[in-house]
């Protein structure tokens, strides 16, 4: 199958045969990843910009070392000490970062749709590296090549997605690269966490809401725990962190109502004591680091796909 | 011609010549830049150091980009978080730099004269990439191989620069740029924002001042609109943003002043609605992204010269 | 000799043998900088992440470049900007910085024992650009080289070292590097910033302390000034700046005292007129300059004894 699209935004309109074929050139890219040398030829001379508006650390190293690694020229550029702060639109920054020869414009952005306005006006490729509570695309295909490393085939697969699921596009870029898998997700979290629409019965294609965490564990095959934004208090959302983390966090009683070794996962950075406990996020059913991993090898396996040489490509 | 200049501080002592090899240089690096893999080894193992003491997104990104298509090592050094906070003195900086081997330091400065200063100072070669009011040479540089490139030979060819030209290091650059290739420069804009000796008669040669901003555009051969800094207005130098906007703005009804096709320029960012319509900065006479395409190639011109290994400039 | 080391923590523990074989592998890099294309592959395809939880420059650079010229792939990362910023604990951000593929973590934090601390948990490298008062190990590596290449075999030599000894790390590391080739060292400094068991009578091993410096100066081999931390004033350290730069700045008369050329160093970013004059700081027995370029040598040979490439290493 020869690839088509040139932007990755979502995953939300992807089909089962895409998705696929990131997770089988992030296989390829595990592996050169392991090699004494990490390093391919593969976007030599072509430019990779970081834009990134919100502060991130491993995200943006991921996909730098990964642009690297494929020996792409890159360049970072944060809101701060750049034209943002002058008032630049971001239409003209980002049509300044197309003029200045970048073939792929990675971004992070407080707006939800802030990368879709982006690619309908730029020439290079755009890959959404989170806006706002939107999506967060490569997360959820990073968390579903580390599942399936894990577990196989995710055909039947029942996997639960804990916290603050209003706020997260992790969650959102979960589901939607986990159910075209085949995986049946469940939802969890406290109740002023998750869209009323969706307690209320009418989850997405593939998903449940089960509002009793410990239920929603009972023989699950993995858990994804989402990180809580402590302001989320504030906002009066919640009663307290320590309520949270005794309701919603995960201790070692809870993840042990999964199968056997299933794994937990949390795309960080976690805060420990709070959504899930020190000891399960360092203990042995923990893929968290694993994540991190694999996540290199997700946006080079992207980064590949939108923009490898011809020459590359075909070799 | 061999190059001679160790420097790149301003262009207002150079030669026809000099502006002349700096452009047939940049057109062989647009060249380069036009191949499936942009990369030459001219500038190997060389170190260019990006030190930006004020903040900027294109020009930086601009350099770092030229650099490593020079396959040179680039690293970026900003004022915050480096030991220029900690006081120590620009001189200091600077041959801190040098000797960590720095062959060319590229540097941004609020302080006018700064880049003479260190250039005395260093064995390192500088470029200024702006500093103070006083020059910009680069960007000098790019709009002439711009308006080269869309008028053909500048002899005769008469320029309007409209705004702030008291506090543009821009216009003055792009004076000494254009006017040695036999250009002639109509300034216009506010008279609190015009050097009171150039309104009164005594402008700099190949230039001069007419305050009616349509009477300047008529039958003109391009318009280089400057950026406006929005603190003037409270400095008293403007009665406010909006009369700005209308008595100084480029409206498409004020660019058909022009001859047909009259090219329009700003070197970004813009305040669109302010000294420039939307509507014209993305119109067809638009040549803003042009311009800083033509920016990268300039700079990889400017390493090649200064410091290009003398192996690879022999090839 | 195989180089054992998996870190570079401190070198107070490190054999004569250890620091020869550091001083011996630098040699051979300032060899490789003087080459008209400073390059190697030694450390192509490793990952080399720069964690600079306080500001820096020199020290930063420095690496950064020290890296570059190995082919190493670099990543900056600094507590601004990034997750550190979200509350994420040390021990949570290096795991990361691990699982993203680092292979050395060179890291500067404002906790004395942070990279101990990391080191124990990660399977990266860990390199100290410098923790809290503590130690700062390549500084003392690059001071010993300097000194050797200045004056030879260290053995028998006295050399000054003058300042706010209690709170640097500089100068401990120093000792460390220092006392095993065979010098002598002579503390100065005033008695509110030297430890107080030190100045009565219980110096380290290899050390004296003397509080008049004109007595310490006399006939040294070599002289370190330390930088005066301005806020020590505020502390009620210092009676008054003017007062510690008359009492124990290094004038030209003082330096006058030592052996004919017996050089200056520090380790920058100087305080020019306080901890040392200006004539000294840029005069003929000044060696500050050479220090920073050492300072890529020594770098480079860390980074190669820990993270060569087998093939590399052999070659």
């Amino acid at each position: 199958m020869t690839w088509q699209r040139r932007h990755v935004l979502a995953t939300d309109d992807w089909s089962r045969d895409e998705i696929e074929q990131v997770l089988e050139t992030t296989s390829a890219m595990v592996e050169i990843l392991g090699r004494p040398i990490r390093r391919t030829p593969a976007l030599r001379g072509r430019t990779v910009i970081l834009f990134f508006a919100e502060s991130s650390t491993r995200t943006r190293v991921s996909f730098e070392l990964a642009a690297k690694a494929l020996s792409a020229d890159v360049t970072n550029i944060t809101a701060s000490g750049s034209s943002v702060e002058k008032g630049e639109t971001l239409l003209d920054t980002v049509r300044t970062l197309t003029a200045l020869g970048g073939d792929v414009i990675v971004m992070r952005h407080a707006a939800s749709g802030a990368p879709y306005f982006v690619a309908e006006r730029t020439d290079a490729a755009v890959i959404n590296a989170g806006d706002g509570w939107h999506a967060h695309p490569t997360q959820g295909l990073l968390d579903a090549y580390t599942l399936r490393a894990a577990l196989g085939d995710l055909s039947g697969k029942r996997i639960v997605i804990v916290g603050d699921i209003t706020h997260s596009r992790v969650a959102r870029s979960d589901i939607d690269a986990l159910v075209p898998l085949g995986a049946s997700i469940t939802l969890s979290g406290p109740p002023t966490l998750v869209p009323s629409a969706w307690r209320c019965g009418t989850t997405p294609r593939g998903t449940t809401f089960e509002p009793d965490l410990d239920r929603a564990l009972d023989g699950a095959d993995a858990v994804i725990a989402l990180r809580l934004q402590k302001e989320r208090q504030h906002a009066g959302l919640l009663p307290s962190i320590r309520e949270y983390a005794r309701t919603w966090g995960l201790s070692e009683a809870r993840v042990a109502r999964m199968r056997p070794d299933a794994p937990v996962l949390h795309p960080g950075p976690m805060n420990e004591g709070v959504e899930i406990a020190a000891s399960v996020a360092h203990g042995a059913r923990s893929l968290i680091e694993t994540q991190v991993t694999n996540g290199v090898a997700v946006r080079m396996a992207l980064l590949y796909l939108l923009a490898g040489t011809p020459e590359a490509r075909e070799s």
